[in-house]
């Protein structure tokens, strides 16, 4: 069975639950050991009705009055997000993209470790980057099979990513994470997240133009 | 006068405006001039009335029962967002996150173009990443006054990014684009966007367990 969209917890909740997740293992190198919920609320630029409520999704973590122990909050929410163990990645594409995505530190910290890259060309099949092994393409899905990789990292060509992603769809992968800059249609049973980051500047550019509108008293509304 | 939290776009609707954007370069790339809103919002996976809603927002682009007319709303929503223009960027930190984005394709083809990295190491300052030179921490405040530098890039170590963002302040920059994934207070008039790439894919762990507890029929109340 499909889970169905209308099961899933809204996006935005979804958001916020890696930010209490950083937020709590901050009060956790502070040395904090018990926060309230209005404490938290404000770290986080939050209401404290509103840590509640996404809480009380999961079932709730505190007693009314006494506040949230942090350690065990942490724990917590680190099981709902399924990352107090380690996922293995590979990345399919070994350009540009593949190879920051390979070279960006914090994923292995966080327990997110690539094992590695595949790639058609066969100037890059058999290097390493970032350490990583570069594989031949053709062997990703005997990889994928006799491996216990989670996700697929998906920094093909755009012309590719389509074909990358239906054949994620017949092995065992229940997990891409897509950096390439186009709208993908994800197999049944898969989990797509796109990470697009020219989306996130352009994002940036808009706020930026906003603060001018909203400042010079200009509406958007013609 | 700092604009106010209350007269700001919704995030989830900010979120929307560069996959409009993406989208419509698509259908133009594919040839087609018009598109009705109940087709443009099949391909995006949201309701016709949801899209008519979001562009309502900034005074409506279509005619009731006309549709779209591709390559102007992509225009208008460019000026929206301000990406008609380019944008120029400098990174700070050329380590390895700032290097990964020194050498992420996409930036410069969408408009926004890396003109320096700094750093305070004097092994670096000098030497070239992906093309861009390194520079000296030190000289940064004079070369936003002197450049007509729109965006900075955050990719210190964690214990200096609320610095470097403080210093960012007291210059005519207003937009920050934060790699370093920790909590950052933004000075008055600067907008701070954090790109948490980590907290992408623990989103993508949580919506892989999500799968898994629907249709196993877990609640995820106790």
């Amino acid at each position: 069975m499909q889970a169905k969209k209308s099961d899933r917890m809204p996006e935005t909740l979804v958001r916020r639950l890696p930010a209490y997740y950083r937020q709590l293992s901050e009060l956790e190198q502070e040395g904090l050991t018990e926060i309230s919920s209005f404490k938290l609320a404000e770290r986080m630029g939050l209401t404290d009705s509103q840590i509640r409520h996404d809480l009380n999704s999961f079932g709730g973590f505190g007693q009314r009055g006494l506040g949230y122990r942090v350690g065990m909050l942490k724990n917590s929410i680190g099981d709902i997000m399924d990352i107090n163990r380690e996922h293995s990645m590979v990345i399919v594409g070994a350009g540009r993209i593949g190879s920051a995505v390979a070279n960006y530190p914090g994923f292995k910290e966080a327990g997110f470790v690539v094992t590695a890259l595949f790639d058609i060309d066969p100037k890059l099949i058999g290097k390493k980057i970032g350490g990583i092994p570069v594989l031949d393409a053709k062997k990703l899905q005997k990889y994928l099979a006799e491996t216990g990789t989670d996700i697929v990292v998906i920094a093909t060509p755009a012309s590719e990513a389509q074909q990358t992603l239906d054949h994620v769809g017949g092995t065992k992968i229940r997990g891409v994470w897509n950096f390439v800059p186009i709208t993908l249609t994800p197999p049944e049973g898969v989990v797509v997240i796109n990470v697009h980051l020219t989306d996130s500047l352009m994002a940036l550019s808009f706020r930026m133009h906003e603060m001018d509108v909203i400042n010079e008293g200009h509406p958007w509304t013609k």
